[in-house]
């Protein structure tokens, strides 16, 4: 809270004071849940409610307007419906406030008027030497002082090294998901909306010189300021640490659906980005689920400088499955050592000879699955021809998972990353699953999911 | 059960009586759940469970060996070590068995040796009229007479109208996944193993001509028998009902794994046998995933003939990155009647007029959920510009489920396919998600994974 800001952002991201404009005592509305998940996750500022027909919120003192509030006010949320937004800046100027989000959609997006009401804001804002966030935003969150602006009820708030930039509320309907059953460790978020004034270079800026984000991920369907300067900054800041890139409105139909949404015109088109963005050394993630795999793995796992794989499946199909992918994907399979050899002997049948790719379905047929993975994965963390592991589990026999966790935790503490997949993500295996990505064990729903993530850590570090 | 038999594979999947030659009575055992699964599904047929160590298993008589056996055996299932398989196999012959599935590894695919002992068992098989699958398989899974051989306990058998042939045990740790949470509904399944006798020909000419099977999925490392005759089979059959095709081992590397799992040699290219399947009509998938997924959508939907899509999704960013792959899968977005829009108006905020792809989010902020998807769903249903919708539903806010169900239904009764994704599928959301899947709503986890699968009908449809 007292920390010493060094960039205009941190007004955004530790604020001592926060006001919510349009906050709602009613506990199934948005704009309730603004002021809950600041009360119910401690964020331990100042909070003011601002609501001219209530006198209290969750406890705390509402007000019927900024201009009521004693003391200073760092941080504004205004949530009221877009024809009242410009109203509330107006008290924002008056009030001295330097740091506002705009909530509400209705502005640049819809064109022609909603434009000129937005010129016109920001033009007083600017006057005003108010920094702003939006319209038609939702931001931020910060996971080290607990603030969470945002309209569902958060319920757990996992904290790591990961911090996101979003042009738009992509992430809102899943951020639960995200924070709970996918198990991303986040820092901190932001969301750009129409990007009136703070847009992608501003936020990639600040993230970049924030010692608390090790790992950036970043949501664009459209580059706001200089593309030059935007890819300038990435490939600076890519050697410093990895920034993931989504990029959408990649077709023509795609690119008129991001306009009719955030009013951004995309200017460029797709495969000239795509060669831009590789040049800068950021990574491009190809989907949705893939810019989620990729932020989870980079915030997981240490850096992988060769490409020398070992695999594991339980069937042998699936082996065939995760050869054909880590061969597209420019791994090679481990040549074991013969000390390797010996030792996995005493786990596998006395016909099979364990080779790279290994079908531990068959061991488990003979021995408990507890021990197979012991033996295993000591032999590989101690191999010095295998640089990573691709190792397919199954919920259903991971009987003892402390031992587990233990074992591949060994394996990542000697520098190996390892990624795992699970063939049976059952609905009782959400517990699993928790216990093993608390503990950065990353676990994906396929082999091609798990081993295109790993893929990315080696070409980030090799630059290919 | 009294089921005439027209083709040979019949004697696999409608026996009137099943041995299990290795039956044990430790329940921690895959082999005790060998005839757990036919006890507690109720299969109907006769039971024998063959082990010369126990005299009962879950309350059947077991037998010492198989001549001991008073009536007559259908199938044998011979669960025992690859070094005892060859006097089981004596005994089926002594005994007038007509049909066996060796289960044990350890033959072809070790090479040499194993090779040699599978081709003399092979040879003493078919001089005395016996049908195998295997050796290295486990089948088969017949849901219209609950016959399940399966080395984990099944707790769920969903009934449909999907067969699948396997060529290894790919699926089998992940049975229980499929048929529960990922709610595929079954008809058959036969997993062929080293395919030394029945091979993807037999399994494929067979569902082709089965009533029960609408929707085939082939999983194959290599093609056993003439690939021209398999080619050809595939191309009369894709006329009669949709086959979707896994090819695994696509590269050098992937298909040496293959050979070190079952002993297939792969014989031409992936490029070659890519234009062939797309010559053939079959729809090939490109991951394990998208193998589900399509499988899913064929047996859960109506056929798609023509392109024209409606998209709705909660936030805006979204709905980019759907016309995007909308747009790459060669959907054309629909153009709306003008009686759609002012239907939809009244669900929409008043700045925004409600174009496809629909962003549901703002709505949401003023109106109820349900109420919106009544509207849209309704209106979409009836506009002859529409031919298939794509939506986005978030589980958390899917508040009067029966209600969701019955709109979604309607829309697929009128002919138009419906694919879902839910932004949160949360550990608790699986009872949403499977109620939903019960009347056939697909649900995926990515706007992706729903616009390919749906993509897929249409292709099969137009040959594209």
């Amino acid at each position: 809270m007292s920390r010493v800001k060094q960039h205009f952002l941190d007004l955004f991201f530790y604020p001592e004071s926060v006001a919510v404009v349009g906050a709602s005592r009613y506990t199934n509305t948005y704009n309730f849940n603004l002021v809950a998940n600041l009360v119910n996750l401690k964020f331990p500022g100042k909070i003011y409610p601002v609501n001219p027909n209530t006198e209290e919120i969750l406890g705390l003192k509402a007000y019927p307007d900024l201009n009521s509030i004693e003391g200073n006010i760092d941080l504004v949320i205004v949530s009221v419906p877009a024809s009242k937004t410009p109203d509330i800046i107006r008290d924002c100027v008056a009030k001295g406030v330097k740091g506002v989000v705009i909530v509400a959609g209705g502005f640049s997006e819809i064109g022609g008027g909603g434009k000129k009401v937005q010129d016109e804001m920001f033009r007083r804002l600017r006057e005003n030497g108010i920094r702003a966030i939006g319209p038609n935003a939702l931001s931020p969150i910060n996971t080290s002082n607990n603030l969470v602006i945002g309209f569902r009820a958060i319920e757990k708030l996992p904290k790591g090294k990961l911090s996101f930039i979003f042009q738009s509320g992509l992430y809102e309907p899943r951020l639960n998901w995200l924070l709970s059953d996918f198990n991303l460790y986040l820092n901190k978020l932001i969301d750009l909306g129409n990007k009136m004034d703070i847009n992608e270079l501003d936020a990639l800026e600040y993230l970049a010189q924030d010692p608390e984000t090790k790992v950036i991920a970043i949501h664009l369907e459209s580059i706001a300021g200089d593309t030059r300067a935007f890819m300038r900054l990435l490939k600076r800041t890519s050697k410093e640490k990895p920034v993931i890139v989504l990029k959408t409105g990649r077709t023509a139909a795609g690119a008129k659906a991001a306009f009719s949404h955030t009013g951004a015109i995309i200017k460029s088109s797709d495969a000239i980005f795509d060669v831009a963005l590789k040049q800068s050394g950021a990574i491009r993630a190809q989907s949705l689920d893939e810019f989620f795999d990729l932020a989870k793995i980079f915030e997981y796992l240490p850096r992988l400088r060769k490409n020398r794989i070992a695999v594991s499946t339980i069937p042998g199909g699936e082996g065939v499955i995760a050869v054909d992918i880590c061969e597209l994907k420019g791994f090679t399979l481990a040549q074991l050592s013969p000390k390797t050899h010996s030792k996995l002997r005493s786990v596998f049948p006395p016909w099979d000879i364990p080779v790279n790719p290994f079908d531990i379905g068959v061991s488990d047929q003979f021995h408990n699955s507890i021990d197979v993975y012991t033996v295993l994965l000591d032999a590989l963390a101690d191999d010095q021809n295998v640089d990573c592991l691709a190792i397919q589990i199954s919920t259903e026999r991971l009987l003892d998972l402390d031992r587990v966790v233990k074992l591949f935790s060994e394996v990542i503490k000697k520098g190996k990353p390892v990624v795992t997949w699970a063939a049976d993500m059952l609905g009782g295996s959400t517990g699993i699953i928790q216990q093993l990505e608390s503990n950065r064990i990353p676990v994906y729903p396929s082999a091609e999911r798990a081993i295109k993530a790993l893929s990315a850590l080696y070409r980030y570090q090799t630059g290919q």
